[in-house]
């Protein structure tokens, strides 16, 4: 009881207008590494795009994403979940990055994460391109891969570019399932779709076991049959969230480096999320908000939206007393 | 006969390029107060912004409006109405205002809605914020209550801002229905969603009598049965209508001050209007289109064709020969 | 056999990023006249808008539809055609135009059609605003009437503008039955709404046997219901396919001339155009993309993606040996 | 003394918000046709690009400086005139015009301006590209030959474009000069500059005895002796203003068709506008604001403060009382 | 000694992108009030436009100026003044604030100044439009009147507005000297410019002794001349920099509320900051930077660096050994 | 004479427009490396920003440099050189490049300048950021140091980023300089401007030998003095012209990584190249256009025409035949 009275608490816009005061995540207190101690829920930023193969700009994502953010509001309108009642929330900062060098960058994230591990926190990103959620799988799936629910227009699964290069967000799903860290048969993609470079593309990772819902058949067999597939999916077992804005029909996110046109609306993504609710969640991003590609910050509000959905489906289970919630 | 013979009409597209020519509201002539005699419907501006909490720029919203409204045309495409054969429609210029004083400016638009009144003008408003529906509801509701479809993402039923405020664009109806001026039983507000300041949000308004359709209950059972609701509740007594651009989905209506992801389709939206047609309706305004955040045009050009959807309702009943509508 | 070993072929973006490298169509080679010879598709650009009645701006659609085309990949994800394996294709460049007179582009468009009629090329086009359909037809159905499927919020069948114009973007589809051009028992036209000018539009279309699919009765009946009935309309002669962007919402195409609110899907329209496969094509374009009004890019995108649905459409004819495609 | 009491006023920002009303000219009165008998000064669009060469916008000029024009104020702050006091002012309204015909919108103007002349009021002209220039100068330069002074990038001198094609945005003071329209003899152009097409270009212009100031000289001299060639160039005998914003530099003026790299500031362009007081000025005119290319609208606010500039130019000579003023 | 090793020091670029991390002012700590005791110089936002009277968006300006701060570095090109070794600088947050009500807003202000002069620390503000110079100075002036430079377009004279509303953007300066809290005698105002209202305009204020350089004497006198002005106006009593960024040219600030075309260029305001090191000066602000009207953020990274030029001035006097610089 | 009868010419704007074709550099030819054999002067995009440390974007430079180069026309307005009749020009597209590894890049970029200078080319290219200007000097400065006249805000003689980290866009010519390819003595920097890392910052250069203008006191001693300078330190031996667009007040290029207030205008920027006229000039580079920071393409528009400005200048000593030309 006494450790969530103090819980932090976002400002309230009804108190303060939310164009005030320095943009954190959610209007949460910006938190140095010394007084993590007490945090359940880490709100990170990876400004980071050194993997990208077409526009750049993701670099930019958390800032305007914490900018967007103060639109968010305590209290979740269908679950009536108050993150901030039931656990400990707190704006981290951003990862260290290294613009010019990917594999120093790798690391920078890499070590950032593990201290945030170390500290028992469950992490929630906003990125950065999708490559970003290697390096968070490298710490968070070492001891067991993981499950994911993967909203995306893209598999990430590919092998190389530019030659014989193995690292760029196209391939970190790829990559983590090589190193052991995700589970492709606890896997579900949802909103792959756009043409091919190559006839085998995607073939690898459905014959990995990843449960791949293209748009195509989303559209189909509609998001109410999808989102009943889930549990079957992924269990009981740990399970990460990883949503790259560009799922999404473009129109709702012009900000991203690789639109395809089609795509999901941004209800039916936060119906897949809602249904998350009470499955084992280690943590989740948010990547590929691209704020150059979209000046007005819808992208990002779309983003840190669906962030803020995640955020309560990660923190209901730190909740001790269901009426402090 | 004679009467309608002299309707003011808009100038044709086919005759003028719809560029060319002074912006006023679907091409009609702008009227000096001397000539509102005749007027049966007034098209006016509210160019006030200044109940708004988060992002100003509302108070542009007529002057763009107008300018889209030039890409209306006469004719409705489905009910076959031509408002400006069944009725004598004209613009009437924007009311005063004063952008640095809240309650100079509610008793500004009090008067000049007074004087329409006393023209025996039906009122048709382009806003501004939410907050000026009160004061003309102060006018057109005077002797009794009105009942109202409103569709908007938030219930704008809070009580206080910033301490002990009382008057903001998420109080109007709030203190319209303690004022006796709204009729909460008769009245239904559609596509209510996102997040809650506080557990109580949206409660008064339920408790009070208002049918909230939610946007999750709207996805849920679909339009068109929250259309076949629309009648039970509204009756045949007087009803106002207010559109907040921002019950659609921020991607049709990205300038505005507070957008919430999801939200209704535009189609949706015309399609409970025109389910309108044949009651008793006694006017209507589309508000929130703040064009700093949309230079396009795109927001205004949303709202001044449901702007006209509405005109066509409230034109119909003024027609007294349906041959030469 | 030999001969498909030397079909042009797109930069792979896997190879050399996609923003790299002059904007042509789809990464293809451009050709000069003199190489026209073993073409089978040529997309050709028609940078004229000297037609449009409101705002001007597709004269550089082609050059914005170049740039974003490279987001394009070889093979199409439902069908798996690739049709750079299918059919020679190339970029044709653009056709001579006159920005300041209408009828010398009228015949500098038919002049340049006809070499690509003599060379045995089927066309692919990218406009410029719906005028220019009308040279096109002029010359590929000089000798026999074509039918047409038609995606567009307007029928573009209007008689005269500004006095006694018989020639705008609002009137090829009149001037085109009337030269024997299109038959419009062989014409379903998608998407028709908003406002009219008089009672009498669209009666004439309808009188001549268009089928006219209002966005209302879509939204009735379906896409599937409309897909079924477009077999039985065009039959097994030849066709065209003539894409308007403004037939769909204006929110996934905002830079375009005549923006009605309403309109398909981007999926939708796909779904419409992957019906198509298997019928006997003759040509088709995309129009009215007008980059001033969209500077992102987002409405040549979609457009784009459009016209390589098309291309997929028109190439698999082509292929001798489906397992080389 | 009586007339002028009743002269028409702007609305003051001080009493009503420049953001209100609907926008005319200066906030001035817009006028139909029957009312134009007092006016001395009339302010007139031209909706009108279908001179253009490279990029069209032109014709939505007149819309947005009217929006921009309620910036200005009543009284200059160097010359002390108050133009509303001096001379009886008004919105004309546009002229007529048809974007898909050249030769009928030449017509259409001049009978506008024909209407204007008879009336006997000093046209001021928002644009519209340059083409628009030649209408005007055929109804006010019909008797005789008048003067310029003319502030663009370029010469608008030359003859042919596309073939054989006599009417350009490009081409205007050619066809004014071989018409007998213009005096090249009493023509000043001032900030001529960019690339050239042939080494001939300008040279006609130079040999029919134009003085072309080019902005490398205009650079090397200066604005002050610039200045003070201009009164014995055109003298005292009647003399037009015509203003292209691409003569400024396109940092200050994006929004226009045909921008070139370096020219006048707008101050040094006001310092040449302010030394024309007291010469015999028989109207004027700004072209060539391309609305679409600069939509925050700067463009327009550069361009009618040009406009309001040159009014108070035209005011000044018709009053009477100067104490009035 | 020991003091400065421990001021606190902005995150170097060299070390981590400047894209990175949350934006605070200058990439400086940011202190919540109960550790502001060792800070010399605070860094405020004050998000409120209430006081706009024509396009209000300066409520933004505090975030957008922060974010643009991240591109400010250690030590002045000219000066070789380093701040952050020179004096302990912080951002010590927003002041409260409340949209919708004026005099509210005026008194939370207030406080929050209070609260900061009672800790000695001096003041360095991003707003916020004008009239929040007026509360400041209601506290730091509360003694004895201050002196001020001031650059602007407009003098801030104004007595009232829209009646007889004695608080707006227009009048702060006029309220502050008849409150006693700015000498006018003692007062520069550099960059006045634009029309009037009435002829009686600037009149109040040259009449009360402010030496007023319009921008006609300012392009006349350089700005050289007014730099040598400067000290015998202001002396060495305690004096104000006050910037609005409307007092540069709109093409280098377009996002501000009241643009006005001429105005100084940046670095003719660099040149006449950086002319004050040495002069006692208590304070300065940074106005009127309106986000909506300029998404590309170029107008913040102008105040921005205007407000660290005046960081520079206010830092140097707290330096007590030179080499520690 | 025969060879320049077939020099490559540009598509003439008079007889198509600007905006048709697939746009190529100065509407030339692209040439595929077969063709090369003949080319005097070869343009050439290096779509790559991997060297970016703060806002990336210039790898989508040379695409929006080759758009807005068909504004360009054939002879210079000052020294009446034609480039295309002086030498064989061609656009040579663009080198291959890999986004996510910079040594593969630069590598990349070396084979395709070995191959260019192979065919005896001069090269002119388009960035890019600033580190692509080494890759191109290891090639043509391989035997023998080279001088450089060099415009920029930055000397980009910086040593380490990010650690150890020694190939940034803020580093090339320190890297230049100690491979030999750069003699500072022969090196003049102007522009040079903004806050410093730390007191040591642009030393370095100066030690070398460079002479560094900085923007202070160019202001102070003139451009015409500036350009007084230039032959005694370049001498006759071979130089190269870089040109980074950030040198130019950010109001001119907002569409750059690193904006610094101040700077030249586009007009003194075009003044100090065409005073290198007669100089030995053996390529040059305009580079840091980015794109996403200014959709207007107004950025890339000053940044081509600078390149045509290089373009005259390298082109006049190919020419034999001054009366060709």
């Amino acid at each position: 009881m006494a450790r969530d009275q103090k819980f932090f608490q976002p400002v309230s816009s009804i108190k303060q207008p939310r164009f005030a005061g320095v943009a954190t995540f959610m209007r949460l207190p910006i938190l140095a590494e010394d007084d993590w101690e007490d945090v359940d829920i880490g709100l990170i930023g990876v400004p980071w795009d050194g993997g990208t193969t077409m526009r750049a700009g993701a670099r930019h994502g958390p800032r305007q994403m914490r900018d967007m953010s103060t639109l968010m509001r305590a209290i979740h309108p269908v679950t009536r979940i108050n993150p901030y009642r039931s656990a400990n929330c707190a704006d981290l900062g951003d990862t260290s990055v290294n613009p010019i060098d990917l594999h120093d960058s790798m690391s920078r994230i890499e070590e950032f994460y593990q201290r945030i591990h170390d500290n028992g926190i469950t992490p929630l990103t906003a990125g950065g391109d999708h490559l970003i959620t290697l390096p968070i799988m490298r710490i968070i799936a070492r001891e067991k891969a993981i499950g994911m629910v993967h909203i995306d227009a893209h598999s990430d699964t590919n092998d190389r570019y530019f030659g014989d290069h193995t690292l760029t967000h196209g391939t970190p799903f790829r990559r983590a399932i090589e190193e052991g860290l995700l589970d492709p048969k606890r896997t579900i993609q949802i909103g792959i779709r756009g043409g091919l470079y190559t006839k085998e593309d995607n073939q690898w990772a459905i014959d990995q076991g990843i449960r791949m819902v293209t748009f195509e058949e989303y559209m189909d067999i509609g998001v109410d049959a999808v989102i009943s597939e889930i549990p079957g999916i992924i269990g009981d077992q740990p399970t990460y969230i990883s949503f790259d804005v560009d799922g999404l029909d473009p129109v709702y996110t012009p900000g991203t480096g690789t639109p395809e046109i089609g795509g999901l609306t941004p209800y039916d993504a936060q119906k897949i999320l809602r249904s998350l609710r009470g499955r084992n969640l280690v943590g989740g991003d948010v990547v590929e908000v691209a704020p150059p590609f979209d000046a007005s910050g819808m992208t990002a509000l779309v983003g840190v939206t669906m962030m803020w959905e995640i955020l309560c489906l990660l923190a209901e289970p730190f909740c001790r007393d269901p009426d402090q919630n």
